[in-house]
């Protein structure tokens, strides 16, 4: 019987004696990753703080105190802790709890996470509301990854934070990772900081005396403060980052110990203002195959609990994945074309950048969590002649917004935006659906949307793309999902598709099926069937939203009275929407029907579970197309 | 005859002795003066870098050699010394030249802008082209403002160009004002190091260094340009921002000083690498009043050109600004509950949060250029029972796109958007129409979206939103376009209304218009004028674009076989489409038109042009309704 099973709330936690807690700590990591290795989930984060995690809810008074998680994928201690640990194994379950922080979730979850760069503009909100009350007591945390630190959101909240006399402290989790390797500057930072020697002889003396000061009054804390901040400065070469922004920084501490953290904290519970701790941590901490292959073991899938070993699923001769199909396709062109460039926000391994990266990496541009820098860095580049396939998850691209109407549609760059994890992904739940992309960017002017049916159409697409952009065409937008795609013999030669022009996949009558994009095999599977039922459905693979292929819409609108669309996107502004204005500026009357992510937001689950909940399923499709056909 | 007549291009510029260009920059200054009082722009921003970029061009070879405006609307010097003095009387008109460097305007114009933040991003992708072109020669500058370094994507842009070793020159212009004075931790960070009288003592002779060693070699450069670094930081308490993310940063430089700043472009350029020059500039400079009043002269209107005295146009008797019946209104419910906040990113003057802002200074949020972190911020406050007011104008909300969806909408907080020049707004052109609002917000679960017909709805829809985020309901937003509104007893008593019910305006036969916003007034204008040729449409004011009325549209489809939807808004996503899925949905066969701003951008001009172009005028109008009623 371990201290674990003690707690079922924070309160247990606070009944622990300090140095109960290391045993504690190693409870929590066999938990987790016993956990982890049945129920796949964010692994080497979660692993990265769990001795955070018990030092805060130790020394703050969670949930009065709020505590905001950056991102959010690293919360799994932080759920065990507050009453989800029996819970715990239906993480990122359908109709389970969520691999992420969510309000209605829990009084402890005090702000919903899943994008990054998101937890100081949130933290800051709330310690303003406190300050606003007259509440001086109550403290505000947010916890961030160096990565997530280089998202311009957490710069534009640090920028207003500075300053504003509220209590707030920001927790740098430095672990030098996001998912892949951290990159530019504030990682270079923060790697001089803890690597400069002369830092390390002098913080632990600095530590001292900032145990001893903060017993002192304010007087004596400010001097020693902006004495620390001096000669750290100078040591460190003139150059803290977060003092130039008004900061008390304090650090670099071990993330690992957990006593020496509950002692720090509480100093720092006592300093009001708004401070940053910046702690070094391991990603993957415990389990020494995830310490050694960080990135693997972001979200490895299943593994033996006991050696790490990732269990790979038993792939025989199936399909790949679109990532990897997309990451052969650009390499090949590229090895055509110096003038190809591939450009990533801090997703190279997840969109698998890196078969282009290992071949040409001085042509491969991992910049960041930035995906606002990433679409006009590439517009950039499009502005001078380079071909940029600039790969973004659906749902990061709406960070990349304004960049995509205001950089490169308006001036006309032929950006090619490849958009990863379009439609329903699956566990990773609401935050991580590609649900908007579709209508989000058919109200922007001069882009090409596009999306493929299979591997074969995702290679021609990307070759009918790179040809649009070298002879100077308009923008160019491919979007599919995230997973494998349906053919085993999917590396053909690509050839070039004609821009706005659908595919007639099956003749029939009545009804006419209009699908964009993989959904469209679930639909062939669909009519396969019916066709026994002699419900003879006929089905256009749509291929492009914008421009919509109205020469062959317009013919068919005559044969087929019944339309029904189906899109792996929400049913307000995609596809469903384009036919809609089609037939209402045309004046025809064809019946509409359509399939489509209904107008709220989707959790997360297993694929065919949430599939069947929006009616994706091949059976489901089934069904609507039979209660249709009358 | 003075010099500004030789010039056409930066060619003729180069052609002048260094002594003659202060007295350039004279003309320049007066030639702007004179035009801008008669043709009205961007006064301020322009005046403050006349030296700049008198110096920048007669260094650097440009066009081979990229210059980017961020922002850009203080690039009228820029286009008068390239080419565009001739046509510079043309400046924000209707088929004339943007306000704004635009691509397709000049080569001089490497990069088009118009919001902010972007032009690191820009320089950056370029000068990795020239790098991977194998050209070390080229120069990248990008010109960017103290508040525009504000925005997270300038932040990101910085974070990926360190260590890049490229070869470009960000010259930060800090003239402590965005439209608004500068805000937060940058603002505080920059007015630290100009104001450092060790530092400024210390400055001259590091000046002097610098020049000397520019002759030396690279092994002398670097060991100077640390000992610089070393001592710069000890000077300035161990914080420079720019030296922490890898930039060599020198400065501060006296802006105005034009031959002083051709000297230190010169040595700059034969720098290899990124780095920064902090130049201090005086936004309005050469027009005491301007210098005096910068909010005010940021974009004056008419004004005389000797005095600098703004001719008030004659208001007589006029509707107020929808503007001003927001700040008015808002106070209002301020003073009524002590949990109304607002939060304006930069545009506190602009949207007229002022007017709370003065009697409410400590619930007032300006948090810089920051749309992400002013969203995010928000949902934070409404997270503890706060009721924020979130003041964006339309185009810029692109920029807080993923925040309004993933930390508002997800979380169902009860945000209050305010969202300001939405639709077309004129003479600021392609970059600033607010086009797009209506189509990426509808697509969002959980959103309640409103637009007023006139002042009194306004104000009743913010009196309904405030009730409704009390009452714990769905976030809230309403839009509203720039200028004027239509009732000079604008200050009724609010009401709440009904969410989601539209509000019939005229009863007609066979024709319903259905409008959204105050375009609703050209169309009562219209049917007035028609009703007397007996073309007797009905109109409805719709209101709530989501939710839908979908009860009164059912029973309006019986009664009017011919719809009109009007809207200013984009085509593609808005209310046509809306009325077009409904219509579907219902397997209803009524006719559908529409009146919207086409698929394609909307350059600049007055709104009585721009309104005709896109058939909102009350003659287009008619002539639209006349065309359909057969």
């Amino acid at each position: 019987m371990g201290y674990l099973d003690q707690i079922q709330t924070p309160e247990d936690l606070r009944k622990l004696a300090l140095d109960q807690l290391p045993q504690l700590c190693d409870e929590l990591r066999h938990f987790i990753i016993e956990q982890t290795a049945k129920h796949p989930g964010h692994l080497g984060s979660s692993l990265g703080v769990i001795e955070l995690t018990v030092a805060i809810h130790y020394v703050f008074d969670t949930p009065n105190d709020k505590l905001v998680w950056d991102v959010g994928h690293q919360a799994y201690c932080h759920k065990i802790l507050t009453g989800r640990k029996d819970q715990f194994s239906t993480n990122r379950c359908y109709n389970g709890i969520s691999g992420f922080p969510r309000r209605e979730e829990s009084e402890y979850d005090a702000f919903g996470t899943g994008h990054s760069s998101t937890s100081i503009s949130a933290a800051l909100g709330m310690a303003m509301a406190a300050k606003m009350n007259g509440d001086t007591q109550r403290n505000h945390i947010a916890v961030i990854g160096d990565g997530a630190m280089t998202g311009g959101m957490a710069f534009e909240a640090m920028n207003q934070a500075a300053y504003r006399d509220v209590n707030m402290l920001v927790i740098l989790n430095d672990n030098k990772i996001s998912i892949d390797s951290s990159t530019g500057a504030m990682s270079k930072y923060l790697l001089s900081i803890t690597a400069s020697p002369a830092y390390n002889r002098f913080k632990n003396r600095m530590w001292n005396l900032f145990t001893f000061r903060s017993k002192q009054s304010n007087k004596i804390t400010n001097w020693f403060g902006r004495l620390g901040n001096g000669v750290k400065g100078y040591l460190l070469g003139g150059s803290n980052w977060f003092q130039s922004l008004g900061y008390r920084y304090f650090g670099p501490a071990d993330g690992h110990d957990v006593v020496s953290l509950v002692k720090t904290l509480r100093d720092l519970k006592k300093l009001p203002g708004q401070k940053v701790l910046h702690i070094l941590t391991i990603k993957g901490k415990g389990l020494e195959m995830a310490e050694q292959h960080q990135t693997a073991y972001h979200a490895p899938g299943k593994f033996d609990p006991s050696t790490g070993q990732i269990i790979q699923p038993e792939c025989g001769n199936m399909p790949p994945k679109y990532q990897d199909v997309f990451g052969h396709t650009i390499l090949e062109i590229a090895q055509q074309d110096e003038k190809v460039v591939g450009i990533t926000p801090a997703m190279a391994t997840g969109c698998s950048l890196t078969i282009m990266d290992e071949v040409f990496p001085d042509r491969v541009f991992d910049v960041g969590i930035a995906e606002q820098h990433a679409v006009t860095f590439s517009a950039g580049l499009a502005a001078e002649g380079y071909i940029p396939f600039c790969n973004i998850y659906s749902s990061f691209l709406q960070r990349g917004y304004d960049q995509v109407i205001h950089d490169v549609a308006l001036q006309n760059l032929p950006v090619i935006f490849c958009i990863d994890r379009a439609g329903l992904v699956g566990e990773d739940g609401a935050t991580h659906q590609g649900s908007f992309d579709l209508a989000f960017l058919r109200s922007v002017p001069n882009l090409i949307i596009a999306s493929p049916l299979n591997e074969h159409e995702l290679r021609n697409m990307m070759l009918t793309a790179y040809q649009n952009a070298k002879d100077g065409g308009l923008p160019f937008v491919i979007r599919y999902p995230r997973g494998r795609g349906v053919l085993t013999d999917w590396r053909n030669e690509p050839e070039i598709l004609p821009i706005g022009k659908s595919q007639m996949l099956r003749e029939g009558e009545k009804i006419l099926v209009l699908s964009l994009g993989p959904l469209g095999n679930n639909v062939s599977a669909a009519l396969e069937t019916l066709g026994k039922e002699n419900v003879n459905a006929a089905h256009l693979n749509v291929r492009f939203l914008k421009p919509l292929d109205e020469e062959v819409l317009t013919t068919l609108a005559v044969k087929y009275p019944i339309w029904l669309t189906v899109e792996d996107g929400t049913e307000k502004g995609g596809l469903f929407s384009a036919v809609a204005e089609f037939l209402e500026n045309n004046n025809l009357t064809n019946q509409l029907h359509h399939i489509a992510i209904p107008d709220r937001f989707i959790s997360h689950g297993d694929i065919p579970s949430l599939y069947h909940e929006v009616g994706f399923g091949v059976e489901d499709i089934q069904q609507t197309i039979r209660s249709i056909w009358k």
